[in-house]
């Protein structure tokens, strides 16, 4: 499980200093380039053998020359727990047509762990909760004084639904300097019930609104509708039928 | 008509399972997978016959390995009806000196379903409306409070002008959680009468401006401009001509 | 003047009509296919003879199969005016080194022309004004109620300097509906003074306002950047120097 | 050291002149295009020798034919002093797998340099300051009325932490026509406590925030995320297991 094995080691982070947000993780590349083959991760994943495997985040793996997959969660890190946030992919499905058509939406992707040290984070312990493009949207939208909840289900529709139940607040903090974030998840088959909360300042916050303004086009898949517009294609000269069927809003 | 033929077989919808938006739809592609060539799509569009084919869409669908087509509307469904939006390319025509003019903007294609059913939209009976530019900046700049309403005669300037009418009003839900779109046809040629109502939430609303805001543009044509800025491209040389030209702003 | 003559036959256009913005220009491009190389375009340009180049124009009307000149100007009817804004690229200067530095930065070209009749414009009486990057901001950040006045001199710093003053003011509609943007031009030279007016919809503005928005970043050349990160790149890799360095923030 | 050489030549400015912002700079290039390889930089940094070197500039600097090194700093010019805003790209390190995973986010990078005369700045004095992704969030989300302030000392965890203290102050002007920005630098290694100070409008703010705003995606590395979306490369097409795991957001 490639994804966990990068946050494996507990994270020392120092908030103040600012070009060394990830000490521990930006010195691991050096090792690697020098030994890029022997050297394995070591997981202690307390719940390994239960964890699904993320079979695109697998895929992804796979060298690419022309697009190597990035791993680009961005981490907010306080106190008690870390929250890092990454877009993941639409997917899409081919037509017979030799067209494409988007069949599952992108999402962002929040995982939370809790401190295990000054600084520290158990990301073994992690907690995930994945944000629907309309949930963004609820984000996005939400003002200095306004709060949002969501809850997910991860097996709705399935025989143990009802089973785990997840909540996501995003709650303004009581000094208005932010918001803060608490995941609540209740698992009956594992009889766990856990809650992780990091504050969010109101800056850390307009990072992620940012990032998530920026990321929605492309997890609606509609930075295909750019690269399919070029004056030069035939797709793209005027042409007098197009122009009829249009004007015509015509559909019954 | 390939766009429509997507849609052609009513969809269920659950909102409630964020990662299962189209199930019908999202399962048809790996029936494709397997027989790519001989499997059809059985269309029941009752009124096909009427239906003006989209000759920009069809080209699109020729495949192109460089940009395929990607069908990318992005949906709210909701109990009475469903809302596609979808972004249209502007249209270009070639010059005689082998550059390009955009002689059409691109536009949003607003495709208003009826529900047929729990969480069963009838595509067949779709009213679609394509917001221009200028309309997509009335939506963008709309406050919470605000409404706008757009008149369409897709039969404007020819023999039918005035036979059909298209209304579509955005207004805010009264509890302030949103706007509702309504789209009213008036069509005397058919003596069809109809009007398709949908609430869209604060959090789909802010999606839809941020789609909208991305595609703007892109329906200007100005990611082209984009393309000819090439540090070492002659075009992007400095040039003694060309910043007096500049300076003078010197048209008469 | 490549970029006039597109425009040196009046343009009847009708706003009530969303697909057909300029319906003469729009049907050209049949014609030119047609006969792609003997069609001439009959240019009447009262003061052409006065006309300076604008080699920028020109260079880019080469034929470049890469990236072929577009011209994407985006167009405001009105009854008395149009407008019609577009972005013009930054320049850049190679560097010994093999890199560039960017040496003007791009800006939007803003075009009024007076109305000749009913939905008609004669651009060849048109009058321009190049918003720099600052007075883009000023545009961008202007309140519903705010406006804003900008002076160019095409002469400064030149023997005829103070000979041709511009004014280019933004000012709130009466009854809050958007913008009018006046351009007055006062040219001692040719002993002419004129003013060309525009009310610019709240809707309109806000297209204005997204466009402007998107252009910033290129008129900065700031998305060379963006072509500048490559994970695989030697560029982008971790260096304990460049850390180091970044860190000290040290320049003395 | 590539980047001061340039500006190591005092620049006069002169902000009536839209388009002559940099005349001396934007001259250079004639005279380097002329004679590319014998002309040679004279610097004259007071302190060159106790300067590091930024070796990722260097890196950059190599010719690449792809992507060349831009610089892109764009700057804004008063009486007392000059600032220059440019975006820094993160760092990546290459994992096991082929994947890539950003190791350090990027920033954008102040430098502020104290007039020498009427419109002449001397960078051989500026002082820099590196805004982090955060701090950018700090900014991009301050109010008209709103101030904020950033503490780095760039010793921080090294031998000669505390030594160098500097603070970077954002707060509104008096009179509401914007912001100043005000950086402080106390030295004990040099003895030296300066403070350069630089008012900056409304209008050149909002053209920082539309420009911070467009590279936080970048500095954050999300626009990988962008390239690895392709609907015809396996990593976007539908698959059941994928959509298994990412139903369940299942980590423990």
């Amino acid at each position: 499980m490639l994804n966990l094995s990068i946050h494996s080691t507990p994270i020392i982070q120092n908030p103040k200093t600012p070009f060394c947000l990830n000490p521990q993780i930006s010195s691991l590349p050096t090792i690697k380039l020098l030994n890029p083959i022997s050297r394995k991760l070591s997981l202690k994943c307390q719940y390994s053998d239960q964890q699904q495997q993320r079979p695109d985040v697998s895929s992804y793996s796979q060298p690419r020359q022309d697009t190597p997959k990035v791993f680009i969660g961005h981490s907010i890190y306080k106190g008690k727990a870390a929250l890092t946030v990454e877009p993941r992919p639409p997917e899409f499905a081919p037509l017979d047509s030799g067209a494409f058509k988007l069949t599952k939406e992108g999402f962002i992707l929040l995982q939370f762990a809790p401190a295990a040290g000054v600084r520290q984070y158990d990301w073994s312990r992690k907690q995930v909760f994945s944000l629907s493009v309309t949930e963004i949207g609820s984000i996005i939208s939400l003002g200095a004084r306004d709060s949002c909840e969501f809850f997910h289900d991860p097996f709705k529709g399935k025989s143990d639904e009802g089973r785990v139940r997840k909540v996501l607040k995003v709650e303004p903090l009581p000094d208005g300097s932010g918001h803060f974030f608490n995941l609540s998840v209740q698992n009956k088959l594992l009889n766990m019930d856990e809650s992780i909360y990091i504050p969010v300042t109101k800056a850390e916050f307009a990072i992620l609104i940012s990032a998530f303004n920026f990321a929605v086009p492309y997890l609606l898949g509609w930075h295909t509708f750019v690269n399919s517009i070029k004056p030069e294609g035939a797709a793209g000269l005027n042409n007098a039928n197009s122009r009829f069927g249009a004007d015509l809003e015509w559909s019954r």
